[in-house]
C-alpha cells in the first residue's frame, strides 16, 4: 500500500514547493520548556515595541514636534504599562482556568454563548490578518530604514515575504523548533545593547541627537487636545496586541503547564514593558524625528552606534527578524482558530481540512489573500493600518475577561470543594473567586473603556471599518450556522425513519455523435440490463438530421431520440424532457449516462466542451434522476513516447502504472474484438 | 414545448444585458445596397484617415519641426494613395474570382494550403484587434481633443466603451441597419465641409494657421534620414487597413453582388484616396503641430471653423463616431474568421458555438478581453499601438495576392471554355489570366515590400512583437489541428469495428457519512439489481471507525468497507482500490455511485465540499470505471418562503415549476413513507 500511494508522489511544482505528504499520525504532539515557549509566543507581543512608540509620536507631532509636545509620548507609555500590567493578571487567571487553553473564542464560548464566542473569533481573525499586514510593513519599514533605496520596492517586498511565509507554513512548522527562538533572543539582546549603549552614553554625555532624517510632512497643524493624545494613547495600545498568544497555547508548555505558561507570560509582560518604556524614553533623549523614511528604532540604533555600522545594521535586522516571526504565529493562530469556528459550524467545513502536510490549507491561504490586500491598499505604510489593528484585539480582550466574570460566578456558586466538569476545563470550588471576579471586572473595564476610546479617536481614520466590519462577519458567521444546521436536518435518519425502497429504472444514453466512447457508452447500458434508448440534444439542426441514420449503421440496436433545441442549449431542453417522464412515470429511477472525453493535459481537456459536468451542474436539483459520467480516455500519441523516454530514464511508480494501463487497455482492446467477433458468429 | 423552453428565460443580469434568446432559424440572410454597403464595410478604412496623418507628422517631427521636414508628408501620402489604388485593383480581382467572399483566409486555404492559411488567419485576428484599440483610442482622441479635462481618463472611457461595444455584439447586430450608415455619411459630410471651408478660406487668404497646441516634447532630435522617411511611410500605411472587408462581405451585397462590391470597393478607395491627401494637405498649410494632446482633425477643424464652435464639435463627434462604427466592424470579422478556423479545427471548437443571441460569443469576448489588455497597456495612446498595427494586414494582402497569383496559374492551365468547381469557388477558363496574375503579382511585391520595410523601421518600437506573435500563433493553431485529428483519429468507427460487448457490473457506493442521501444511493444501487457494496475512504480516523455500526444501525443490510487513508487523499487511495479490482476482475464494469447534495446557491453550495465534482476529475482516466452522481437536493427554507411570496406576486413558469417538483417531493416523501411501511411490515 505503501509505495503505491507514493505512486502519486510525481514531481510537480507544489509538490516541490510544500514537500511529501505527511500521515495523520505524524500529528505533533511535542512541548516546549518555559525559555523556548517565552520565544515562540512572545515575538508578536515584544515586536510590537518596534512600532508602538513611533505611533504614539507620529500622532503627537501633529500638534507640533517641540519637547513639549512629543515629551506627552512618556505619560503616555506609562499608561499603557500600567494597562499591560493589568491584562496580565486578568490573563494569568484565565491560563490557569482553561489549562487546556484559554483563548478569548474558548472562554466567551464557555461562559457567554455563541454570539460573545463568535464576536471574538470575527475580532481575533481580523486582527490575525492585520498583525500579518502590520509585521510585515513595519519589517520592511526596519530595512528600508537602512537601506532607502528599497523604498520604492516596500509593497512589492512586502508581499514577496507574505508569499514566501505562507509557503513555508503551507509546507507545515514545527512551532516547537528551537530554531524559532533565535530571531527573538537575537533581538532582544540587540535591544539590551542599545538600551544600555544608549543610557551609557547618555550618562557620558556623549550622545548625540537626531540628525538628518527627512521629517514629516504635516500640511496643517493641530492644537494639542485631550483627543489628540486619546488619540496618541489608542495608537500607543498596539503594543498590547500579542500577549494573549500564551493564554492561547498552554498546551504547548511542559508539565506543570499553566504554572509554567503563567510564568512564560509574567515574564513576556515585564520585558514588553522594560523595552516600550526605554524606547520611549530614550528616544525623546535623542529627539527623535517622527518621520514616513526612518523608523524610531533606526533612529535610536543610528544615534547610539553611528551611521552605516555594523551594531546598527544588527538591530535592524534583528527588528526585521522579530516582525516576521510575529506575521509568523498569526499563521499559526488564524487557520487554527478558523478551524475551531469552522468545527463549530459557523466558518466554511473546509477549514478543518488538513492538507497534505497536516496544515490547515485553506486558512493559511486566505489569511495570506487577505493580508496581501491590506498591504496594497494602505502601500505597506504601518501608520495606515495601526487605526484598523487592536480594536479586535482589545474587543476580544474585553469579552475573554467579561467571560472569565461569568466564570467566578459559577465557582461561587458550588459549595466547598465541590467539582464541576464542564466541555472545556473543569470549576472547582474556590475560596478567592469574588478577588479573581474583581480582577477580571476591572481588566474588561479597562480594556473595554481602551476599546471605546479607540474606535472614537481612530473612527474616522480607519476604526470605521473595523466597526462595520466584525458585525458583519458575525452576521455571516450566524448565517452559515444556519445553513448547516438546516441540512443536518434535512440529512438526519433520526425521526421519521427513510427505508430503501427499489424503483424501476429507465435508462438513457445522452449522445452527441456515433463514436467509440458512444460504443463503451451504449456497452454499459446493455450491461446493466434495463430498459434504454438513446437521446440526443438536437443543438445543431444538420447533425441532429444524419444522427439515426449513423445510429442504425454503426450501432444497429435501440432506437435515437432526437430533442429539438430550436435556442441552442443543452441543459434547458434535456430537463423539460426528463421533467416529461417524471410526471408521466413518478415512480421511476431515470439513468442517464453522459460521455465524457478525458484528456491527458488541462489545455487538451480545455479545448473540449466538457458538456458532462456542464449537465451535471445544471441538472443537479431533479430528484430521481442520476447520471452516470462514462469516460473515454484519449491516449496523446506524444504523450505516450514521452512516457516511454521517462520510463526508461527512471522507472518510477506512476510511468508503472501508465504502463500497466496502456498494457491493460491493448488487452482489453485485442479481448473485445476476439468477443465481438464470437457475438458477431453467434447473431449471424 | 415553447411555453416551456420559455421557462428558463428568468430575469437575470445576463437577460437584462443580452435580451432574450433567439431561435436558429432567425439566422439574418439580407442583403444591402451599394451605398448601405459602402456605409457599413467602409467605416473601417475611412476612419483611419482620422490618425494616419498624424502618424506620419509624429514621425517626421522626431527630426524636426519646419515646413521643410513636416513638408514631406506630401509625397509620402501621394506614395501610400499610389499602394491603395495597386492594392485597390488587385481587390477587384479577388471579389470577381470568390463570389462567396474572398477574405485572405479563403483564398490561402483554396490556393496556398493549410499553412499560409493560418498564417493569414494569426495576421487577421491580431489585426482585428488592434483595429478595436486603435479606432478606440484615437475616437477618444477625437473627444480629449474638443475637451481637455477628460484627458485623464481616457484609459478609462476606453475600456467602458469597449465594455459597451461588447455587450451590443453580444446582443448581436443586424449589420444590414441602414442606421449604421448614418455615422459614416455623416463623418463624410463634416469632411467634406471642413476640407471645402479650408481650401476656399486658403484660396482667399483667410485661413490662420494653428495655434496654441501643446507640441510634442522631444528629448533629442534625430538627423532626417531615410529610415525616418520610411518609419513615417510606415506609419501612415495605416491608411490601408480595412479596405479588404469588403471582400470578406461580398455575399451581404444584392446580385449582381461581385459586381455591386467591386463598384463599392472602387468608391470607397477613391473617398479614402481623396480624405487622406486632403487632410495631409491641409494639415500643411495650416502649419498643423504634432502633439499627444489634440489631434490633426481636430486642429484643422478649429482652425477653419474656429475655436468651440458648433462646427468644430460636431467634426470631433463626427470623427468619434466613424472610430466607433470601424471598432465594431472587428466584433463583426475577429468572430466569423475565428469560428471558419475553429471549424477547420485550428482553434478551439467553442468558438464555433452560437451563443443565445446567434453570435459566436466566445470569440466577442476575447476580442473585447484582448483589446482591453492593449489599451491598458498602451495607455490609449494610438501613436503606441501604430507600430503592432497593419504588419498583420501588410502580411494578409501579400498572402492573399500570391494566392490570387496561384489561381490565375489555374485558370491558366484549364482549357478555353473550362470550368472546375472548388471548394470555395467555380474556375472558369479566362483569356486574360496572365494579365490578372501579374496584376496580382505586382500588388503582393508591393505590399510585401511594404510589409518588410514596416517590419524593419518598426521593429524596436514594437513591431518585433506581432513578428514573434504570428508564428507563435501559428504553431499553436497547428497544435490544436493535430490534438483534434488525433482525438478524432481515437473515436472514428472506421476501420476496425467494435461492437458492443455487455459485461457483469459491479456496484460500489462512496459513502462519506449515513444520512437520508445514503438512503437513496443505497435505494438505486438496489434498484440496478447488481452485486454491490458501500465503501469509504477513511480521511478522518474517528469518522472511519463509527461508520460500520451507523451503517448497521441505519441500512441493515450489505457491508461496508473502509479504505485507508492515511495521508488524507480522497482521489488517491480510491483509485488504487479500483484499479486493485480492475485488475482482479479485467472484464467487469466498476459502477461508482457518488452522492451530491444540491443546494439553492452558489454560496450555499460553496460550503460544502463537493468531492463528487473531485472525483470526476481525478478518476475520468479510469477505463470501465463508470461514475454516477446522485444529487440530493437540500430544499433552503428561506428560499422556498420566498418562493412563494415570488409565486403569489408573480405566477412565472420557473416559479410554477419549482412548486411543481416541491409538490412531487412531497408526494414522493409520503409514497415512500408508506412503501417503507410495507417493506417493514414484509420483513418483520
Amino acid at each position: 500500500m505503501a509505495t503505491k500511494t507514493n505512486g502519486e508522489s510525481k514531481v510537480s511544482i507544489p509538490r516541490l514547493l510544500l514537500g511529501k505528504p505527511l500521515a495523520t499520525h505524524d500529528l505533533p504532539h511535542q512541548t516546549v520548556s518555559k525559555p523556548i515557549g517565552l520565544a515562540i509566543f512572545a515575538s508578536d507581543a515584544l515586536s510590537s515595541t518596534a512600532y508602538a512608540t513611533e505611533e504614539i509620536l507620529l500622532i503627537l507631532a501633529l500638534a507640533g514636534s517641540g519637547v513639549a509636545v512629543l515629551g506627552l509620548s512618556i505619560p503616555i507609555a506609562i499608561a499603557i504599562a500600567v494597562l499591560l500590567v493589568i491584562v496580565t493578571i486578568s490573563y494569568r487567571q484565565t491560563i490557569y482556568a482553561y489549562p487546556n487553553g484559554g483563548g478569548a473564542y474558548i472562554v466567551a464560548r464557555d461562559n457567554l454563548g455563541e454570539v460573545a464566542a463568535q464576536i471574538a473569533g470575527a475580532a481575533l481573525l481580523t486582527d490575525y490578518i492585520l498583525t500579518v499586514a502590520v509585521s510585515v510593513s513595519s519589517g520592511i519599514a526596519q530595512i528600508t530604514s537602512a537601506f532607502s533605496w528599497l523604498l520604492p520596492f516596500k509593497v512589492e517586498i512586502a508581499l514577496a515575504v507574505i508569499f514566501i511565509v505562507t509557503i513555508i507554513n503551507l509546507r507545515g512548522v514545527r512551532e516547537s523548533g528551537s530554531i524559532f527562538s533565535i530571531p527573538t533572543y537575537f533581538f532582544l539582546m540587540m535591544m539590551f545593547v542599545t538600551l544600555g549603549l544608549g543610557v551609557y552614553r547618555y550618562l557620558t554625555g556623549t550622545l548625540p541627537t537626531v540628525t538628518e532624517v527627512e521629517a514629516l510632512q504635516q500640511e496643517t497643524m493641530t492644537s494639542l487636545s485631550l483627543f489628540l493624545i486619546l488619540r496618541a494613547f489608542s495608537s500607543g495600545c498596539a503594543a498590547l496586541t500579542g500577549i494573549e498568544a500564551i493564554s492561547n497555547g498552554i498546551t504547548a508548555f511542559k508539565e506543570p503547564r499553566s504554572r509554567n505558561a503563567a510564568t512564560t507570560l509574567t515574564w513576556m509582560s515585564g520585558l514588553l514593558v522594560f523595552l516600550f518604556l526605554g524606547i520611549t524614553l530614550l528616544a525623546n533623549r535623542i529627539h527623535v524625528i517622527p518621520s514616513e523614511t526612518e523608523t524610531v528604532i533606526s533612529q535610536i540604533a543610528r544615534t547610539v552606534y553611528g551611521n552605516g555600522t555594523i551594531p546598527y545594521l544588527l538591530t535592524q535586522i534583528g527588528t526585521a527578524l522579530i516582525l516576521l516571526m510575529a506575521a509568523n504565529t498569526s499563521y499559526a493562530g488564524f487557520p487554527r482558530l478558523a478551524a475551531l469556528a469552522a468545527g463549530d459550524g459557523f466558518l466554511p467545513r473546509q477549514l478543518t481540512y488538513r492538507g497534505s502536510r497536516l496544515v490547515f490549507s485553506w486558512g493559511i491561504v486566505f489569511l495570506a489573500i487577505a493580508a496581501s490586500i491590506l498591504v496594497v491598499v494602505a502601500d505597506a505604510r504601518v501608520t495606515s493600518l495601526i487605526p484598523l489593528y487592536a480594536v479586535g484585539v482589545f474587543l476580544s480582550f474585553t469579552i475573554s475577561q467579561i467571560g472569565m466574570v461569568i466564570h467566578s460566578l459559577k465557582i461561587g456558586k458550588l459549595k466547598p470543594g465541590e467539582e464541576h466538569k464542564g466541555l472545556e476545563t473543569t470549576i472547582r470550588y474556590d475560596p478567592h473567586w469574588r478577588i479573581k471576579m474583581a480582577v477580571s471586572a476591572f481588566g474588561a473595564l479597562c480594556t473595554g473603556i481602551v476599546m471605546i476610546v479607540f474606535a472614537v479617536t481612530k473612527f474616522t481614520t480607519g476604526a470605521w471599518f473595523v466597526v462595520v466590519l466584525i458585525p458583519a462577519l458575525v452576521l455571516i458567521f450566524f448565517r452559515i450556522h444556519r445553513h448547516y444546521k438546516s441540512v443536518a436536518q434535512s440529512l438526519t435518519l433520526r425521526g421519521q425513519p427513510v427505508k430503501v425502497a427499489p424503483r424501476p429504472v429507465q435508462t438513457l444514453i445522452l449522445v452527441d455523435d456515433v463514436h467509440r466512447e458512444t460504443i463503451q457508452m451504449v456497452n454499459f447500458a446493455k450491461s446493466l440490463g434495463h430498459p434504454w434508448r438513446a437521446i440526443h440534444v438536437g443543438v445543431n439542426p444538420e447533425k441532429a438530421q444524419v444522427l439515426p441514420e449513423k445510429w442504425k449503421e454503426y450501432i444497429g440496436e435501440g432506437e435515437i431520440e432526437i430533442i429539438p433545441s430550436p435556442y441552442r442549449a443543452l441543459a434547458g431542453p434535456l430537463r423539460d424532457y426528463l421533467e416529461d417522464i417524471l410526471e408521466e412515470h413518478p415512480d421511476i429511477f431515470i439513468h442517464v449516462i453522459i460521455g465524457h472525453l478525458a484528456m491527458d493535459s488541462f489545455w487538451q481537456q480545455a479545448l473540449h466542451q466538457n458538456t458532462a459536468f456542464v449537465f451535471n451542474l445544471a441538472l443537479a436539483d431533479l430528484d430521481h434522476v442520476m447520471m452516470t459520467i462514462v469516460s473515454y480516455r484519449i491516449y496523446d500519441a506524444t504523450a505516450e513516447a514521452r512516457d516511454e523516454v521517462s520510463h526508461a530514464a527512471e522507472p518510477g511508480a506512476r510511468t508503472h502504472r501508465h504502463q500497466r494501463i496502456l498494457e491493460k487497455k491493448k488487452q482489453q482492446q485485442s479481448q473485445s474484438g476476439e468477443t465481438s467477433k464470437e457475438t458477431e458468429n453467434t447473431s449471424s
